[in-house]
């Protein structure tokens, strides 16, 4: 072998790092693996679900926030106020052609039918376009399907658009309350919550999400006669609440200034535990960093963020960005779509971000998706930084979406354990890489 | 081809019914798939759920009826006296470590607890014989989970034995209430109900099922400390109430007085629509009877029996005994093992019953399992008769199984059809073979 060829070898060493990173972080979070596990579990079942400014967010807060103490970790909790909302009661009657209880979960964020609910007809909408006044004086019901097929997130957007829009679309034509098919494609009479929100200048319905079964059953019946149900619902909001982002930091050994975060969001839906979503992405965030430190200390300052609001207000990532914006941020992490394995990472980057990060991403074996990030760190992205989003399998994730079946057992130890390794090799190589590309212009959309 | 040739071919043929006739009713049902689930959707739209007793059952009554008029078959409808148990209310609270409401559905058959409910530590029992005094003054939590294999059904029997017979079992240690893991191996926190049967010389303790998730959780906070429940629930028993057995006759052309039975049960547990318990085997059977009677009158008579109640008392199977028992049955084929695609047939039958059957059974391509049959047909089975219950794909029967899940959306309209007509094949076969053989003496396993 001559020289020239020792070089290139090198060569392409340093700059395609590939292989023993990813490999090293793998076996450190394989040998951790029932630990990470135990952490989910203890989030889990003692925290319980964690809606913003509940018991069980700030029993998260504790049982997070001492891990990272418990880990070495400098910890500071920020103070965020977020909003609250108390779900209350719900109930759904068919009234018409027969009497029947149906299942639901009220939107998050809906408010309340008056005191003896509100009983109209039901008019089936398959789609935005079919809106009209025929719907005046209605309930309608949104009966779009979610498309199956992987990655499922692709196909989550144009499904979740009637429960985000739907009810103030109605509005304007005069319905007077929403029903929508839960966002999922496979359902064991598994109603979907899920944040909407309404325009201002409209009337604000009550909407609620009801199981796949019966979206399909309502939509049967009332093609052969008139359908009419009754829906009550008591959700109240309540004055903003304190919370915390929760933040551990490993400070750069020779670059403190230049921050890489991490993160997941604390809170979760009021039903269920939060497992995929997101307690996955919460003990993986720390759980990366406590293996990166077991390691040694990397260049760049890694720092761990649990965002206390991302559900209804993506509080947490605005409160993060006013108080740590103007911080040199070299990269935004963040897993927020469950615990499966890693199988991708979805970046928004500038040419010369992608320039630096790209060897590095396919270096891991997994796909690139072009754009990507996550909301809680939707803030920095939009001010220019490199954002990267793991991308899980998640070709389960959306059974369990925002619903009662997002428990730990939910979820695999060894995806868990793999994500986390994968996290753990990525920050590792991002905070010691050579020079990092500035941030981009500022990104809106 | 010499004479000697010709008829070992012929007589191979009629002693190796293989291939044309299954081929050609599998051509004729899947002609008639869309009226096949049609029906199904009808049944299950129509009715809805039919628990013995309740106006979901009578609807079944005169749907299933209908159908059977308009497809020229003479109809009779038998009276039964059936049980009626009405659910009323049911709420469990997590007391300790903290308060949460959890999902469960009561028992079938279970008695109320008191007024203002019942409230005690839990003690998880994972095999009958960790049984004893400690759970005396308790509430006792069965979490024995059912084995994930195919067949499904061949694992149904250990884990429902806990709830069947747990809330007498723990009677006798002096437990004050049973808590049960749901029978499946698959749950979105989906609770399955189904009967129990109390010991009448022991107390007779409030019985619920809890989901799977649940179990899991409880019994993991149960090994770190006291874990307090309780549960209130306000099911009733009322005086028995009038049904009916809904039968359907194609009289056989020169053997009438030789009956083949075919049936399943119209009555279903009180949530969802029945569809694969017991909807698929109703429209399955009726749909079988219209194939061949499309065909041609069979030399055998063949009698189609919707069971007026299997689910919590085999009423319906017990009148059909007492009122045709003395007939000349040649056969009974039951399909109550939902609407999956046909695999096998399970058979109880004499030696002399077997060497008739089996060559038209092996000939269907299809496994054969020793013994086999149906509740509704049980009392048949007894005495003596050739009993044959359907075995289809049963991976996902249990998913929903006596949940509110167990929707038509649920049925595939392929597999239903390709049911049908393995049944209407068999049926078709066995009422036009050679001299079958007698009732085998009475059974009693």
């Amino acid at each position: 072998m001559n020289l020239m060829l020792l070089i290139a070898v090198a060569s392409a060493e340093s700059w395609n790092p590939t292989g023993a990173e990813w490999q090293d972080f793998q076996k450190r979070a394989g040998t951790s693996r029932d630990r990470i596990y135990a952490r989910l579990v203890e989030l889990c079942d003692g925290a319980g679900h964690r809606l913003a400014g509940s018991p069980g967010q700030r029993r998260a807060e504790e049982i997070s926030a001492g891990w990272l103490k418990a880990d070495g970790v400098k910890v500071s909790l920020d103070p965020v106020q977020v909003p609250v909302w108390i779900r209350g009661e719900a109930s759904l009657v068919l009234v018409s052609p027969r009497q029947e209880s149906l299942a639901l979960l009220a939107l998050g964020g809906s408010v309340a039918t008056p005191e003896a609910g509100v009983e109209a007809p039901v008019v089936i909408i398959r789609d935005f376009a079919e809106l009209g006044p025929h719907v005046k004086g209605k309930i309608v019901l949104y009966n779009h399907p979610m498309v199956e097929g992987v990655p499922s997130i692709e196909h989550y957007g144009p499904a979740v658009a009637y429960r985000g829009g739907g009810a103030s679309k109605a509005a304007a034509h005069g319905a007077v309350a929403v029903l929508v098919r839960s966002v999922t494609t496979r359902s064991l009479y598994t109603p979907h919550t899920g944040g909407l929100s309404y325009d201002q200048a409209l009337p604000k319905l009550p909407a609620a999400a009801i199981t796949v079964e019966d979206a399909d059953r309502l939509s049967r019946l009332a093609a052969r006669g008139e359908v009419r149900v009754r829906l009550r619902m008591t959700p109240t909001t309540a004055p903003d609440a304190p919370a915390v982002n929760v933040i551990g930091e490993l400070t750069g050994a020779t670059r403190p200034d230049e921050i890489i975060v991490v993160g997941g969001h604390l809170d979760s839906w009021d039903v269920g535990q939060g497992a995929h979503d997101d307690g996955a992405g919460v003990v993986e965030s720390v759980e990366a960093l406590r293996l990166i430190a077991a390691r040694g200390r990397p260049a760049r300052t890694i720092r761990v963020v649990l965002f206390a609001n991302e559900e209804n207000g993506l509080r947490g990532g605005k409160a993060y960005f006013a108080a740590h914006g103007k911080e040199r941020h070299v990269a935004a992490v963040e897993s927020d779509l469950g615990g499966g394995s890693p199988l991708g990472w979805g970046v928004t980057a500038s040419a010369a971000q992608m320039a630096w990060i790209e060897p590095l991403l396919v270096g891991s074996g997994m796909r690139l998706h072009d754009k990507g990030g996550g909301a809680d760190i939707s803030p920095l992205t939009e001010d220019g930084v490199l954002a990267i989003g793991l991308r899980p399998d998640d070709s389960h994730y959306f059974d369990v979406h925002h619903t009662w079946a997002d428990t730990v057992d939910k979820v695999d130890p060894v995806a868990l354990a793999e994500s986390t390794g994968a996290l753990a090799a990525l920050l590792w190589q991002m905070a010691n890489a050579p020079d990092a590309p500035p941030k981009a212009p500022p990104r809106h959309d």
